[in-house]
């Protein structure tokens, strides 16, 4: 349909977001078309503005309104440890569960010699540059897939020469969890890293 | 996250979108920010200009971004009969299954007094002038809901005085439908209306 190019052009735009197939996109822009034309307004303008406006932080790579964040500006956070996770989104999780209070180095994504993600990639020249600075411990929060063993491994394996002690966040079974539900790879490790009561 | 208030404005416009909570609309938006700068400004440009352009047809009330839709300016197309549907989803999904040559009413909702959707809302002034000129048959597509059924009721009552033929699509088990999954209120209907072998 003609009359459509327009139409059909946008829910084909509408597609660029994650999870969404064509039918689900003219679902989305015949909502916004009908019945919420000043909330798509809205979000036409925010996201307009987030575009060009959000950046990454030169600190810690993470997004940012200004050239440094939030977190990077803040005094009372502690300023030696650093905490390496994968994306925003992991910082995002870390603070609302209050669970850091040190800086972050953000990575971009995990190693992945497919996607052309290398060490330059991840940031790891800028890393090693700031552990020879201010910072004193490192703490990798990278997920516990495939791909974040490998990028752990060799995050290990950059940073080893320099003085900074590197830890690595917890494995094993989530709290509220029932037992017969956790798989065989998770309940090893959680056997593996079992600690003492005292 | 004072740094954050523009990404979580942003965020907050995402759930605008049907079927959108908070944590999807993170991941869309983070995932526009950090892989897809490109594609989410060719979003923002043709949802800005749909917005802006997309009216109603103001013949069958379908999105259409000129004033007559190209279903109603086509030459070739039936110009006797009118196909009555919910939304303009319903308009692509017939379109698409090249189920019907004639032209479309769309009613844009079904009757609901809590939405404040009544008669006037959904058009049937219009629909009734229209009948009282060229349109001989109308067919009611409008779906087998509860509200769909009392719209349907509704329209019958209000065209029943009018010289054209009513009629409404046929309701019974779906092709490629096994018949042991169909529900009893779906077979009672193909039971009843159903049709001569000849």
């Amino acid at each position: 349909m003609k009359d459509f190019s327009l139409f059909d052009q946008t829910v084909e735009a509408f597609r660029c977001l994650p999870g969404v197939g064509s039918k689900t996109a003219q679902r989305m822009l015949l909502h916004l078309l009908e019945r919420d034309r000043s909330r798509g307004e809205i979000l036409v303008r925010l996201l307009g503005e987030s575009l060009e406006k959000m950046k990454n932080c030169a600190l810690c790579r993470n997004i940012s309104e200004i050239d440094l964040c939030e977190i990077c500006r803040d005094e009372r956070r502690d300023k030696n440890t650093l905490c390496i996770v994968e994306s925003p989104a992991d910082v995002i999780a870390i603070e609302q569960a209050s669970a850091y209070k040190g800086l972050y180095f953000v990575l971009g994504g995990t190693l992945s010699p497919i996607e052309g993600r290398g060490g330059d990639e991840i940031g790891v020249p800028d890393l090693i540059k700031r552990c020879q600075k201010d910072i004193s411990e490192v703490i990798v929060a990278v997920s516990s897939t495939v791909e974040g063993e490998a990028t752990s491994f060799f995050l290990f394996e950059s940073l080893k020469h320099s003085t900074v002690h590197i830890s690595r966040i917890a494995q094993g079974v989530p709290r509220g969890g029932e037992l017969e539900l956790v798989d065989g790879l998770t309940l090893s490790h959680a056997f593996a890293g079992r600690q003492k009561l005292e």
